[in-house]
């Protein structure tokens, strides 16, 4: 070990990045770090608008960037974003799946299109993305690495969340499952982060110190604080990077203590 | 605490269990268990002469028993499994739900069709009878126990399961949801059984104790020897039963310790 | 499969069983249920008197008990009460460690001695019986249960539980290990129960439905109710009888759903 | 979020660390990192010759950097280490514990003084380090991170590691507690890595590739190949950076994929 093994280990300059759920809280501050660090950030989601306002943003900050519109859950634009990006930048180094969709409901009167409709977006959107970008990457033969956006849900349960709770479990056991199959032989790194609530526009209202559900929440939280999309950056990059080249299948709490209590 | 306590904690006696899978080797061990121990008992599957024979086969032990033929992942079907079991029986006190599918392939390879079948056959077909089921109970009005069959690899990922750990892990977390959901208010308990690898016409093969499958899968299996059907009976009477009224939201491993190590 | 593998699943009679800290509120509740399930009862505590009140309280029931006291944490007080307890009835089939302690402080303020008092308490004590045991089930040479009684939190930290929450997770791994030692090859399981609170002297003040305590635990709680000692005896008697016979190094949750959210 | 924010993500210059075990294989590999990144040492262990070694190594590197020996495990040691850490630098910022013990062997032969003796290396002397330097880190108010090195043995039981599987379970639900006790007061972050075997003089004859043993671990673990020291060095900085202020109670696996399947 060197000076120069240290000062690189976060380096991550240069590798192409693809993110999806970027137009959100939490996609758009990874991708707006990630491309602060030097990647080239390829970014994608429905809609057109969205996505051009985020990657301009971006741009003014001098970052390369560019996005692909199309649905996460719908095989045939996954391959076009896919393909895309490679032919953008020439590859794909990094995956990021922050798109995702809930809709809490009681069961009971939960319409199975509604279930449907989360699963797809949760579950099977990261499944699309994995496969067509592991594709990808096994065939440039150098490796890469996939974070997948999964939640503290994913092991806790809540009234409400049979979609979404099920889903984030599917995404965690995804990661681990991809890990065995890609790690060893394609020098692919799979892991998840599970965030817990942060703050964005649908969370915005949970962030009033004064409501009871703030404080029932801060109640089992640890670290005293709801989450901002910025506390994401630093795992994301180090997921990114060659500092988490041991770690695979794993799922990394990124959650202020929710699931250590 | 008296004697009388003690004597009819695993007392089941009289219950209406509905059964899904129950054509399958733990299915219909369990439903046989369950039907051996008073219960009264119906089985679905979407296979008539299957169906017609494993009812026939209790029926021949002196057990109460119908059958009523369905896709467990079609949402008419089910409703029409659970008025039908309603009509026959008055009731439904107890849902066992061990009715799945899988296919293990590497995801470069597997078409999303596949892995919507999947997903459909493990996590939509139990939502559905959960949620189908969990109305009737609640109306009922005097609780129920739900044991929904997940498997040990809910939380052990393996090459070549992206769609099958995904979907096992999503069964626990629809659990631990549904408990929260229900068991204050509703006084539904629901518990996932966890098993590994059992004896049925599928698995016969990895039973041969000379083959290099079933050699390292005995390294990782503490209790020395793969399961049998008869293995989950006790559990799932168990999880049928008051004596297991404290739990809920729990995922029992029936794995011969393979999370233990 | 017949009727008599069924009616014969959860019996216990007959069996010896040895249970430490029988004179706290679950163990004693357990000890009763062993016996009222036709168990002959062997119980042990430091202290004489109590060990005397349980024991003639079983004995008015009609149980087949006797006690041996002994501090469970001491090396030879538990050679001593092995030796005893084979000496009265023979052999031992089931044991059960309920005895533990709890003393929640800011680590900043607790004294080492504290600390080590707990974790004594807790895990060297479980420790020292499973091992007198396990030496006497080994040359029995027809397996036994062991039933190391854990805590729910065992996987869930808390402020002041850096004694408590260490050695309970201990004990987890610990009867995780001891599946492995032991379970292929001597037949013995092993298996944790994790309750979450439950009512005894010490607890009673958690029990008012008035308190902010109460409250805040119930809304983490989904059974809705906090435990009562006669909660434990199915699945201790569960845990005893044949019926788990394939569950070993599991830590069944018994916990009202406390893990599940 | 600006660039500046990114770029000092894991900027650790300057920071005070304290670590023990240094004279291992992964304490080393570690405190080595740390000082190459810029941060003040401080070593401590039981001999005063490896301890010297290992600081003329780092200090050959341009690495500020002390020693100060101590048994971990013994009190008075713990208090005067830390008192002369904060004499030597004015504070401490991040403390490593990576002392531990371990001898696998059967519970049946093991002597209770051999598994006190685990116990106490690895759970007594992490708890008095976390008492020490959590009572220093306090009274500085300005927070600090703590990673204490826990083990993949730590959730996964084995056969022999009564004592050591036992001991690294307790370790993690050590951070866990300490989270709840201090990250929203004090901003002290504690968190675990869980290393899997990684390459030591201990552990050398294990990296054998011909080695049955070498291949039936490569057969768990889905990264391909056994640690080396280097692999934790990424992990800790991150651990001990900004980049990581809302991850507190985490057990981070750095594993090679151990847990995932």
């Amino acid at each position: 070990m060197d000076k120069q093994f240290v000062d690189t280990l976060f380096d991550v300059k240069g590798k192409v990045a693809l993110l999806t759920g970027a137009t959100g809280a939490l996609g758009k501050a990874v991708a707006t770090g990630f491309g602060l660090a030097g990647m080239k950030v390829v970014i994608t989601g429905r809609g057109e608008d969205k996505c051009k306002a985020v990657c301009d943003e971006m741009a003014a900050m001098g970052i390369e960037c560019s996005y692909i519109t199309g649905d996460p859950a719908v095989e045939e634009d996954v391959k076009r974003v896919v393909a895309g990006t490679v032919e953008k930048y020439g590859e794909i180094n990094v995956l990021l799946t922050a798109a995702g969709y809930n809709h809490a409901q009681p069961i009971v009167e939960q319409e199975l299109s509604e279930w449907q409709k989360i699963i797809s977006s949760d579950v099977q959107a990261t499944w699309l993305y994995a496969k067509y970008v592991g594709i990808q990457m096994i065939a440039q033969g150098k490796g890469g690495k996939m974070i997948l956006v999964s939640s503290a849900r994913s092991k806790m349960g809540m009234a409400g969340y049979t979609g979404y709770a099920t889903a984030k479990a599917g995404v965690d056991l995804m990661a681990q499952s991809l890990a065995c199959e890609w790690s060893a032989k394609h020098h692919i790194n799979v892991n998840t982060i599970n965030p817990t609530v942060f703050r964005s526009d649908l969370t915005e209202w949970m962030f009033d110190p004064e409501s009871e559900i703030y404080k029932n929440f801060l109640r089992r939280l640890p670290i005293g604080r709801l989450g901002e999309p910025e506390d994401f950056v630093g795992p994301c990059i180090f997921l990114a990077s060659k500092a988490s080249d041991f770690m695979t299948g794993a799922n990394v709490a990124v959650e202020g203590g929710y699931w250590a209590n």
